[in-house]
């Protein structure tokens, strides 16, 4: 069996902790399998390095950036190979080079494109435990690329894929996925599985698990996840395709306070509009979630729209200088809000659910925004301060609890 | 014009003097020229990666030992190429992989064996700062390997033989190549040129301006080298192919510390027995210099030599487990002693030097232990506690202050 194992930053940040990584991994080596050890770069070293880069170059380039960051994991995957082999057992690491791990030269967010597997079966072969460096690639060009938040999550999965692994699993510093984040939701529960399309919504409301794209490429390739904890011994959640045998209506809520309201206030109601406004926004990289329009009775309408807070000063910005070609009489923004989402593969074509959450909300006096819907969630826009509040009532209301 | 120019940690230990460097370079770069940086890794980060790595393993894989440090250079050439690109001059780094530097497998102590130059002559014909990552190269199996002692200045010096350079100038912090050492002998002179043997010596004694490696490099590629401060714009020293024009009689005084006595005492007075010896210490891999044996008129003699006094452990060891089969009575080590040498092309031929030194040493009442000469140096023996007064007189007997 061919088993790779991804461990984030927190679970290598110090000595203790790599030999605890270190031991896990031997445990599944002297079993007889084949391991793949995936490592990001220890604790905050990819933060430091990001600092000291700016110390000098507040805008550095990009390529010289990654060529700087990729010795963060470098340094991860060495010191895991040193402490493997002072408990005895033959380990080798691997940076992107040597893999290789080829991918596009969009540094920053480099994409995967083909990953090369000879070498690393070569090791296999010789009965060693292979650490290769997260997060990194290599252009065209041989030049160090990154991957971009998520990255390590996409390095695993995609040499699951590339190997047919018989396993991948994602170790973090929670026991796996719950139906609401247990530090706001304290009854909440961990679920044995999720659908990979329950899990992109998971993620992309916030419940930092796993990245989306990690999620999405392991769809794409059919490669069953696990995701769970590095210091305990649960036994996490599957992540893999709906099995459609007995679902839950509805597998968790996920909330999510990085976001913020944006009006565009008095466009023309003349087709195209609308698009000329996501459309720039797309151009830009900028996600938009939920989107709102007031009916047109007039010659102008409002259009609303949610971002990521972090985009919020960008998003302002490009649309107050394309306030003409959009036809916008104003733009107008609010920060002080949040989304909740209940998602669940179960609770498609079923019109209850809504109608279940819009009560429970409203019982507890929990004012929505904006309303947005999928085939697998529900997400409503509240105040900030109601989120809490909101994530217990909801929580309740389907009894996901214990 | 094409120069390679080489940084050592000192130089680029923080932001400020990274800058230092980057003006340096830009300068050269804004008078057309295309210029070829070379840098060690910041400051002591070599060793904090060497401290990091025994942490976890106090005997550490050397293959993993050499994939760690790797990361400390091309920390170093990622943030000059950022400082140069902040100053408005195109700069790309390149890491061992990217140029290639082809090395054998000998981790830790590897040679260079082969340089592509295809990549670094591109980006120099796209008018770019080429930052090279020193130390470093890359074993037939795409493996980092790390080059030992005096690595960065082999790989400038190795680059600038296959790049055809018309300069190479090694920048450290002293200004050049003296007379003797300056913190000694207060009115050492600095000397305009040596050459590439005088330099062998001077390096071998101590002078720790350039490593012999790289200056066997030199010289067997007729590379011109210059030695010079990072700090001032003195001229520096010229290291070179003797020129035989004008030579000084006595180029410099150079002492070394690093120095103990051993003595084989009472070997059987046959032939072979000081070859089994000095044989033993060769596989070993333990340099011996001064060699004196006592002429053997009876059945039984002795034979003294200096080893490195880093190395004095593992000879006695060696040695005394040895015992029998090189017909020892006894072995005893002196480690009180040091060296002293004066070094010159010009001496060759002329017995007057070294009755110079000796009177010098005796008028300053300096006891002469042992004597080694070769064309170039004449070498004494003495109590390491004379060793600066010794320099100051036979600096003075040969007018070699300013």
């Amino acid at each position: 069996m061919l088993v790779v194992k991804k461990f984030g930053g927190s679970s290598v940040a110090d000595k203790e902790r790599i030999f605890n990584v270190a031991k896990r991994c031997i445990e599944e080596y002297e079993k007889g399998n084949q391991v793949v050890v995936v490592l990001s770069a220890m604790g905050k070293t990819t933060d430091g390095l990001i600092a000291k880069a700016l110390e000098i170059n507040p805008d550095p380039p990009k390529r010289e950036l990654d060529m700087l960051l990729a010795t963060g994991e470098q340094v991860s995957v060495a010191l895991m190979a040193m402490a493997m082999n002072s408990l005895g057992v033959p380990a080798v690491s691997l940076n992107a080079a040597q893999v290789a791990m080829h991918t596009t030269s969009a540094y920053g967010k480099a994409k995967l494109k083909r990953i090369d597997t000879e070498r690393i079966r070569h090791e296999l072969e010789a009965r060693k435990i292979v650490i290769v460096t997260g997060f990194q690639g290599i252009s065209k060009y041989d030049d160090l690329t990154t991957l971009g938040r998520g990255g390590s999550d996409t390095t695993a999965v995609a040499l699951a894929a590339a190997l047919h692994a018989d396993a991948c699993e994602i170790y973090t510093d929670v026991e796996g996925v719950y139906t609401a984040d247990p530090r706001i939701v304290p009854n909440a529960r961990k679920l044995p599985e999720v659908s990979y399309d329950e899990m992109l919504e998971f993620a992309s409301l916030g419940a930092k698990v796993l990245h989306n794209r990690s999620v999405e490429m392991a769809k794409r390739y059919g490669v069953q996840l696990v995701v769970l904890s590095s210091l305990t011994r649960a036994e996490g959640t599957v992540v893999k395709e709906e099995t459609k045998l007995e679902r839950m209506l509805v597998s968790g809520v996920a909330a999510d306070k990085n976001v913020a309201r944006i009006s565009v206030i008095g466009v023309k109601n003349t087709p195209g509009i609308a698009f000329k406004i996501f459309n720039l926004l797309a151009k830009n990289n900028i996600n938009v979630d939920i989107i709102i329009q007031s009916i047109g009775r007039e010659e102008r309408k409002d259009i609303s729209f949610t971002v990521a807070k972090t985009d919020l000063k960008d998003t302002m910005d490009l649309l107050n200088k394309n306030k003409e070609s959009i036809t916008a009489q104003d733009v107008t923004s609010e920060e002080g809000v949040a989304k909740i989402s209940i998602i669940g593969a179960g609770m498609t074509g079923n019109p209850g659910v809504a109608a279940k959450m819009f009560e429970a909300l409203s019982s507890a006096n929990v004012n929505i925004k904006m309303i947005a819907t999928s085939e697998i969630r529900i997400t409503v826009l509240i105040d900030e301060a109601d989120v809490n509040r909101a994530m217990r009532t909801v929580h309740d209301a389907f009894d996901l609890a214990d």
